[in-house]
């Protein structure tokens, strides 16, 4: 298997490309997306391996080692109060019949979190994978990172911003199933159909998981559990959030979170002109 | 109560403004936003009404009018085919105790939905209001809509497309507790503190929800229902992705999806790095 990889390296330089700030016909102002690559291209024959095979019983958990690159802090007692973890936290049989081997695409989702941290942004990563259903190659792949406060976006986990920046360079939005017929297109492809696999340093969150969905695509492996995002010092838990989407709305409002149906006369208007108008599919 | 408003009606001008793209030191690209205004202001006093009072029994469920406006299709078949839906769909009690009264923000949410369609995009709308904590005054709003096909981004549903530009336009990811004092805050407040409530057209979907979460905005107000974005004619039905998220990982390949847990020597090397690194806490 080769691995020659064009790297987009643009280094220390700044590029600036002109973005467009409009307003459409309801007066709403709208932002048009520039366009710009974030990919890394692969030029040779790289098969893709799948989703590795089950893990062993004696391998279910990840062993860190034993002193993380660059895990150190000059303040002793930070490092006292929070040691570095070396497995993963499991519960609930949460993850029983899930648990897969590494390959190269998690240990990169894994880095580029690590890279992360470095760059002083959040410890997340993802890699969205596009393979080629015909030759079974890895076409190109995006290497993406939590940006919630470089962009001071609450939504951008690593995961959604991998999803946006996979279907704007694409230019489509169904990751599941990539056309190359499809006039929206704007990547080539050697075969006729495509999908993207995502692989995230971390378990998703419900945004994220949706999101992944929302995209079409079908296949998530991820390595650290919520359980170890929820560790003091980590402090990323979504615990609370998983537990809260399980609960009626009616119970939410005890643990300060109000949600309301309103009843209005305009209700359904979107949705009626909706079903009797002429649209894009998506 | 007056409701004068300064609206930043662009009209059809286009500002062009500066948009970076750079490289992080790990030479991954990273965009900057640029700064641009989505929001009006309400500049005389706006006491807001806060969430309507719950329903009485009668009154339960939306009463669309009869004939929508521009609700209509030369296509006969097609208009006999989804015929104009009178009332909210509900089932399995699961809006039972949340049911409120329409005010001017959720209505204006299901027109911004309405607006949307007519302009080609997707028929749902968001509003995001901010409130001053001392003088209970509407500050400022967000009208948002639906722009996952103008923007080619699966992600950018009515809700997650107003917190990011709540949060872009105030400098700050924390929507339920803005403080006048932090320095990050871009707008101006006459309270110390003012938080965030969003107005949905439709009952947010699990991303949707996350995200208005991760913003610690705590207040939803929704009107349709997902029964009814999931009818024939309108197709967007998130019931699967609710079903989804509410089953067992390994359960879900039957469905297709398949999620795995990867065991990797780097799996925790980002956290470790993180708790001992002085960061921007989030």
């Amino acid at each position: 298997m080769t691995q020659l990889m064009t790297t987009i390296s643009l280094g220390a330089a700044i590029v600036i490309t002109a973005f467009f700030w409009v307003a459409d016909e309801s007066g709403s102002p709208v932002t048009v997306a520039p366009q710009s690559k974030s990919y890394i291209e692969l030029i040779n024959e790289t098969d893709y391996e799948g989703v590795p095979p089950l893990a062993k019983p004696g391998q279910l958990t990840s062993v860190a080692k034993n002193a993380c690159p660059h895990c150190s802090t000059d303040k002793a007692a930070k490092r006292q109060q929070y040691p570095c973890q070396l497995h993963n936290i499991k519960q609930h049989d949460k993850y029983k019949g899930i648990e897969v081997e590494s390959n190269r695409w998690i240990r990169m989702a894994c880095d580029e979190a690590h890279q992360s941290v470095k760059a002083g942004d959040g410890p997340f990563g993802a890699v969205i994978v596009q393979v080629d259903d015909e030759t079974n190659h890895v076409i190109r792949y995006w290497r993406c990172r939590n940006q919630v406060t470089r962009h001071v976006d609450p939504t951008a986990h690593a995961e959604v911003t991998a999803v946006r920046n996979v279907a704007r360079e694409l230019g489509v939005f169904n990751l599941g199933q990539i056309r190359r017929d499809d006039t929206r297109l704007k990547l080539p492809q050697p075969g006729l159909t495509s999908h993207c696999e995502i692989y995230s340093s971390c378990e998703p969150c419900p945004m994220c998981y949706a999101a992944i969905r929302w995209a079409r695509i079908d296949t998530i492996v991820f390595s650290a559990t919520r359980f170890d995002a929820a560790e003091p010092g980590v402090d990323f838990s979504d615990l609370d959030l998983y537990q809260e989407l399980a609960t009626p709305y009616r119970e939410r409002e005890r643990n300060g979170f109000r949600v309301f149906q309103a009843t209005t006369d305009n209700s359904l208007d979107a949705f009626n002109l909706w079903k009797n108008t002429d649209k894009v599919a998506y």
